[in-house]
């Protein structure tokens, strides 16, 4: 089959490579009808997460036909179609039986397209399949419940359920880029007063409207005054700090108010400065997390009903077979729009 | 009246002073049986709170007996004996009526020995007493009961209720000082499986044994290796941060297993490293907070009970004329052995 | 001035009394703009609530203007306009400072038109001001924010706080009269898969869809199928009581599903059955609750922001002089069609 | 082997069956060396559970070892000494992935000595063997673990997680029998200031004292009155019902505060009323469960570490042959004193 390889920093290809087959008995293989690229496989494309070795095939999110199962999987069988959950779980281990699947001990975890191959292919191998397929309702469209593989679970329960937000709070989300796009979403299922977002490209902040932002900044023009002013100088309930770098992180605990929350969604490499000289006494709680994916069936049903906003999030559309290009449009959002990207089998 | 009076960094005297009375109707005038000094009294000496003028009457901690009310005061009256708690209450604003006292916007929160007069003296004023006076039983030592003017509600309310310390837990203890001690004891009201400390000064450890810590170890000693080895490698479930430094706050960081909490307790006066690098896929919670004193009525019914360890927190007495030998004892614990100091009219 | 007097079962009457003024030193004197009626106002009047002593003064809604204060009155001076709480608050009592304000021991709680002069009346004395009056944002109509008196944030509370409604979530609500409509749009906060509502009246059930619900029942008809049916035979996550009779009740102890939660909305005259039977395994949570009211800070920041629903609610509106036949049409819905009535000074 | 067999109601005997082998792949057969018997078998005996069928061998709590495992169990192997849960848990169902086993819907939940062969046998086959045993640390003794299959979680879980109990609270717990006591015991370990204890038999009152009852009474002897006494008017914040009869029910819904809690443990064969008339102002929270035993890991480590009381609620010991004379001690606890009785492989 043809799959997107890993070979080194700075290089990857698309290429053809063995079939995937099943391996162990709870395994599953996949047909990928579509898949799409996350922030993540920018960062392995890097070099940046030296436990991706040369060969493997990246993608960790995708939606297809099972074709094949293990002697132990229950729950799906050949022909479904399914979410491939970006999350993996052993389902047995001390984790997993607290639904704290991201953090699986069990041979689970993050594992497809990271120490596994993933889905960025026509086939996939997915092991553990009952605890890690998701079956599709019929109404439900795969260009829209691809985004459940991974930004959506993780914007609900990473950013909002973490942050506590509620109904008639402020919320901040620090960057609007597709997780981002994705916690303003989230939050909005909770009706806050207002959600304001923050980030330099006016086009996501364009974005941000349509999916629900009330008040967009800049980062260069004083986000922390505009907060305080339309908050009463009281502050932010809830910052999502979405983007994963040192600034926007500091940003988040200098708006937040007095017992309000600080919920990290960024994937960050490098460390922050907390200025516990200045928290120590302002109650405030600061999460953070991997999703575990515990809200995906949840989340599935609100597609399913219409109460959950997908397709406003993806910008472009490629074949299978234009993986690389579409792999430099997601690179470059600030020339091309891009927000997610998703890549059809035609 | 005497009391200690703060005159400038490093000067301070138990001098002559006018006696306090009612100010606001809502005031109360407390004689001062019982006080005891805190570490944060010690950091005003140095200059370090700069909010504190000079003249100002110190400590925030104290039992005694109602002399005199304001026309609005209902629930004490003169001749009541009275714990006076660390933070004042307008409870009317937004954060009072949220109970999240420690907040408040309308003049309360921690005022007395700051912003306002405090307890090192033969008397004090107490504004907003009906919410910040809290009467007596009468089967409570009052040697006892000013340990529930801050030390006990702070690690209750700060350290193990944000800490979510349950029954089964791994819980560290970093700081075996009179906050560290007064942490283990409200840890264990939750049951957890052991209770690690953590501190160099050996005589704090067997304190720390002694109000029921089940493992201690010196922070030379890799503490971290320790709880990885107790805890089969998952680390702990909940970390306290009981001393105010950078190095204690990042070991809290270190040794919290996925999923995990990290309380912070401390006072502190640099920004720490948050290392996010590692952290941000690990569903960390880590909180900061100053007490809010909501659990004090609470604390009181089972120190009443017997049910809450107090004398052993306390190591000297002195009678109020002996206060600056006090202050002398309590800020050389290394030589002295002081933990808590109870200073008492005579 | 004029006000609706109660004098016996079945007799009250629109009359003159004596003005209001500020007996104890927290109260404050409202002049009464907007008010209406609450079904517990027909109760009364027909003898069922026996602490009511004739010669009372009905209703505990109402929005105005302060013309009088206390000597302790902070908060609100003469001259605001603000929303009187149906509960009002002494703020000290053990129940206030856990801000269960509907159990206060000092003197508040359900008062207004209870046990003391409430607000169907030119002017209506609100004691404890400080904790039961809410000023208004200017951009609030009043008709709206009467609303906020009580069955808002009895709806938000004791219905949807207390059942735990949350995204994706089957909520039934029993009843469709003001309560039930309010429960509805509280649920609809929390962005729930489906709202059910049950109700035999059509017009009830109009409205009812009107304000967010997605599927409307009558009892008659065997809604335990229905909402079998669309749960795929799972049972609703949450049952709400909005009537206040034993067969709503048990409706909804039989359509919850194992794991979910009852509240009780309704005020009930009589006991009914609970099929613990049945039950005992289901893990079913059932709540019940008078209103505390401390949500209406948060309910008004949402009005104010257009995030609650407010108007469909009010059906009718009349002058002051008209509250007898305000009383006529909201006592008889089956003819009249009303829902909620407001009562305007004019 | 041989095996206590239900034939009819009012009949059953210890006799030979055939021994139990591997029939599904998740299947673990375990050799008996501790059972015990639970008041759910006496009610099956006479016939009240008319799912178990004639020739079912009963019991649902055991310890043993494995003898025999099928080809999908990963987490225990022959020769393991385990813990036998009396839930069963697909694992991969809706209610198993929240972790409310006791609901699951792929085949589990109680269905030993119920719907399946149970464990009063000398070998008993288990099925999801990987989600329903436990292993057992080597320092627990096994008559102590036995425990843990049953009233121990059931206690925890259904008892004191749902009632809520937390330092400082006043604990009513209706009934003494072995889950009373259990009760008893798993409060005590979040700090109650008091735990009362009503039960008629004066034995069970003195064996809830040596468990940690602070104050006994019979139900005979208005224990209204001695709650409201002692807690000055306010009532218990928590309320467990550990008999399953209505009045001990509707006992426990008279002596709660208001904003306390009452959570149902006992299995009721009737239903009850409910004063709905007099709750419903009370902001009081019921509960209902059967145990998902989600806590038993954590749970088997407060064992292992010392942390958890089980022996005192084992009043009589007998070998595996006497399973029918342990039958008649443990029904007639009004002349033998018996609470758990423990039936050991000899």
């Amino acid at each position: 089959m043809r799959a997107l390889v890993y070979h080194e920093a700075g290089k990857s290809s698309w290429t053809t490579v063995p079939d995937p087959g099943v391996r162990d008995p709870g395994d599953a293989v996949v047909r990928v009808d579509v898949t799409t690229i996350c922030g993540t496989d920018l960062h392995i494309l890097k070099g940046d997460v030296p436990e991706v070795e040369p060969g493997t095939v990246l993608g960790h999110e995708a939606v297809g036909e099972v074709v094949e199962t293990g002697p132990e999987v229950r729950t799906v069988r050949a022909g479904d179609r399914v979410l491939v959950s970006c999350i993996s779980a052993c389902g047995r281990c001390r984790y997993c039986r607290e639904a704290a699947y991201g953090q699986c001990r069990g041979g689970g975890g993050w594992v497809l397209g990271h120490t596994i191959d993933g889905t960025q292919a026509e086939f996939v191998r997915v092991p553990f399949a009952d605890m890690s397929l998701h079956p599709l309702p019929g109404a439900v469209r795969s260009e829209d419940a691809v985004l459940l593989s991974d930004i959506h679970p993780t914007a609900y329960e990473v950013g909002v359920l973490k942050g506590a937000v509620g109904p008639g709070d402020t919320v901040v989300v620090v960057g609007a880029g597709p997780i981002g796009l994705a916690a303003i979403v989230a939050a909005r299922l909770f009706s806050p007063e207002r959600v304001i977002v923050v980030d330099p490209a006016a086009g996501r902040l364009r974005a941000a409207r349509e999916v629900g932002a009330d008040v967009v900044a800049d980062p260069a023009e004083e986000p922390e005054r505009l907060i305080e002013d339309v908050t009463g100088g009281m502050g932010a309930d809830v910052a999502l700090e979405a983007v994963g770098i040192p600034e926007s992180f500091e940003l988040c605990t200098r708006v937040v108010r007095p017992g309000g929350r600080v919920a990290n969604i960024g994937v960050h490499g490098k460390p922050v400065v907390l200025h516990l000289e200045k928290l120590w006494p302002r109650n405030v709680t600061i999460t953070t997390g991997l999703v575990d994916t515990f809200s995906t069936p949840r989340l599935l049903r609100m597609l399913a009903a219409g109460r959950l906003t997908a397709s406003p999030l993806v910008t472009h559309a490629f074949g299978l077979d234009r993986m690389e290009e579409a792999y430099g449009v997601f690179s470059d959002p600030g020339n091309t729009g891009a927000l997610k990207v998703v890549i059809r089998r035609e």
